[in-house]
């Protein structure tokens, strides 16, 4: 790898996007939730994933959002900011532009609707890797997808120089290790909130990438920490009651958790953009129970926020 | 229904989106397309369904697309706009828009990242139904989306004055004589080119929107004649090979598949937007041949397009 | 065709399978519902099919099934008997003892644990309609089957001989008119009851098979009558509410809905097998009044059987 | 914890069905197979899981497999016999019997045809473990059965008294963390060859039954006691390359796999039961390489057995 560019590690909470009714990023909660993530310890900040509803904002509100967490993040750490679209085009200059912007790597994402073949999914992601000169993170997420990244895709990507990093979302961890095994160390793998993240590490991951982090990133980094130094009984004490928190949220839209959990820590982040649904009042409190299971409720909550309770409004 | 309003029946075709390389949209090939179908009969224009690649294109796109097609029909047929979002407020965004544009009709699309559930789904549609005046049709295609329209939600929707038309995409026929026995004529059924039209018109329904209906139009306008008059044995003998025309389309992305056809019929529309594949040689050949069996080549190539063979190119 | 077999065509009720609770099969009750079903006019029985719980009886259980099926009907109409394995040695065994007992056909079901390719699937299905001299019906369900009849595999076992018929169970209709289309008259088609039997008619279709047609004989000969003469203004008057009826088992498991509907019109035959779940009381009431509808209680009411309300207990 | 029974735990093997072209188990084939298997150390032997096939043979093949099994183990380590059915009755029965026989514990597989909602499957599994005094271990394969146990039914199992152990062979490996969490040390987890072992005896599992191990067994002890021991690195190590083997398995039917390789080990297993196709020419290559890779061919190769070869005849 090159010596220009960071090596990402760690833990990357997969940023929400706090969309005002107006339509407007509400810059002022992003760029605190940002300093506050840096400040637990998070190794690098992703935007635009999949609880940022990148799937859900317009063209100008993403790059808006990427905009205000380069700004925030002021480089203390690596911003790796989501590029998704159904045509090679429109990924490469979402692409470039995020780079022009300032970001430090971008996650790639392929939105489909009609189906697409092993050839076209290559030339999207390797046109984006082309397209750019910061480190690219391959993303892929069978669940929610309409495209799957094949292993002799994933191998064949893996030869374009600056395409250094995979996260799988299936909940298939078998499959991180057969693509492991398969490049070779040209590529790096992360988990993503579907996988237990200690497997992950054991089987040789280099951090993850999700959601919950953002609720929990002191926590996640502790574990992380534990499982770089190879503690792995001391890492499972860890990781036990952050699956907990896992499953909870696998039960609502992820987006719903995440943003419902930072409003109860006191983030004036609000919910998912509409027709999705807000966390139900069940759901509050069972992401309540799970934040603070693990002690992520208290210390992170402001009680005289203006945004308390906005959710069940 | 309303006295100020047509009655959408017959035959629509999912209008292709020509687009130049430069990303313009093609508008006199586009124009030239809707006068020809125009004068081969057709009953109305439908642009944005899936066959004219909505997930494919920007907002600007889409909106040229729209204004192209309302002005080459110049009201003579109706002309139904596909409106496709996953948020609300866009969606009703564009409706309007639309409207505004001079659409005598709404296409509704509800596109999805994370699933939603009826609430959402019924929310999304009563929204668009709401912002405009113009009749509403619902589409739905579980096989592309990742919502569905269930039973309950029609049922709800069809009780929103102007939601009076659905288009299932399902292969799933004995759906729509579900939903026509549910609906109690509140709402009017269209086909898909999923589902045997002749089979969609004796069970009730007022005609079809589907893509194939571009490149075969005054068949499809003649198998809608001989079903309206119940001469379904003769429909029957229509049918048949247009069936094969459908089959021949299935095995391929439908946009390569019809943008393909037109390109033989001398209609400069080019491939589908990358990375979706342009139709590869033998599904070229296998059009050609299905194209040719229905009498849909001849008469309507232009030897000397200067778009001949740019497919294989 | 060969002139010494019978031409399969017309209405085959899926015959259920009355086990006693000691696991003997009850004769006299399936007896009668062959004897009362022949009365209404059917034109065939076919025991063993999904609504007989093939897949819940031993082959003990299975063999008396059709034994007693066959003594029932005494000739008076054709007997199509299901045969269902994994393996094709146990399924070729089933089907001989199942002809040599006096079955005028057999209707073929594979199962499978592992997914079986194409050639596994000819492979079994030629196997069938070799080692027996009666006409074979091909099944397929791709719901509760793992394994699928692609449609080369069907025309290549449309060239054994005594391959003469299909029932596929999908929902998709146009997969049957793809079906006429290839083998080009050398297999009939048969509805399902997953299918609208007046539209698979109209396409070419000779009849159907369906659990439903045990609790509806007579509506369903009736409507086969109007399709088959052409009347199809009135045939769909007849399909439609027959249709409602359809969907209301469509909601439940359909041996269940079928022993239920059996059971309200003083049939004992029971529950499926468990742990199959019976009918439950609201199923009770939806199935008691889609009959109801179509006049299928009354008449063949028994108030007197002692089965009455066996279903509830 | 009863004192009385073994506490199941490390590799055991899914033993292999050797069936002879006349139908009848391969006796001596089967006997050798468990032999070599205990002398590398297996703790346990598996017959009739899914590389079993158990779906492919009649009672009574099933039955003499359990008898040789135990008949050749002699007590040197448990035998947890496969019980499936679609029927709570015959699943009690099997049950009985493999007991009766001298089995020490039961693994309960529901099959289904119809879906099966969480009451059914409750009970099902319930009386298997009612029906029985040895220990019982959970079957739940997503990918090949029709009906799933969902983490409330899994609760409510683990407090019947002896289903102590459960096999997920999902590939869902969060889903065996979620199940941990949740019983509370009620019953204890087993990996399946989709899991990778090491990650589940890392986040609590207790071993694993799995197909590969009967082409690996002494490579597969080996990686348990380096899990068992928190030799995680070292276990990593070994880990790697097993893995490698599950992937050229998960190309082909697993059981064909398993058979191939033990062929190639000079075991006379044969091939799969037809329709299932026996490993291909390129699959038998695959599998050779990856025993080679790990050491699994070679010193239990018997250069003279007369079944060499077999599987591509």
């Amino acid at each position: 790898m090159s010596a220009t560019h960071p090596h990402f590690h760690g833990v990357f909470p997969y940023i929400v996007s706090p969309i005002k009714p107006t339509g407007e990023v509400d810059e002022a909660v992003l760029s605190r939730l940002c300093d506050d993530l840096i400040a637990a310890g998070v190794h690098g900040l992703a935007p635009l994933g999949s609880t940022g509803e990148f799937a859900y904002l317009s063209a100008a509100q993403r790059r808006r959002v990427v905009e205000v967490v380069i700004e925030a993040t002021h480089g203390r750490v690596p911003v790796v900011a989501g590029v998704a679209s159904t045509t090679t085009a429109d990924a490469v200059a979402q692409a470039r532009e995020y780079e022009r912007l300032g970001a430090d790597g971008i996650l790639a994402i392929l939105e489909a609707y009609f189906p697409i073949a092993d050839d076209g999914v290559h030339a999207y992601f390797k046109a984006i890797g082309e397209a750019v000169g910061k480190p690219v993170v391959l993303y892929t997420n069978p669940s929610f997808q309409r495209s799957d990244l094949s292993l002799p895709v994933i191998e064949k990507l893996s030869r374009v120089p600056n395409i250094r990093y995979i996260k799988d979302a299936s909940v298939n961890t078998g499959r991180l290790l057969s693509i492991i095994n398969r490049v070779e160390g040209r590529m790096e793998v992360f988990a993503a909130s579907s996988h237990i993240p200690a497997c992950v590490m054991l089987i040789g991951g280099v951090g993850w990438m999700a959601g919950p982090a953002c609720v929990a990133p002191r926590q996640s980094v502790e574990l992380y920490e534990l499982c770089r130094h190879g503690h792995w009984a001391a890492a499972m004490e860890k990781q036990r009651p952050l699956w907990a928190l896992n499953q909870a949220f696998a039960k609502y839209n992820l987006a719903a958790c995440i943003k419902g959990g930072l409003e109860l820590q006191g983030y004036a982040v609000g919910a998912p953009l509409p027709p999705q649904a807000p966390l139900p009042p069940e759901g509050v409190e069972e992401v309540r129970r799970a934040l603070a299971a693990i002690g992520a409720l208290g210390s992170g909550t402001r009680p005289d926020s203006p945004s308390r309770g906005r959710l069940r409004t």
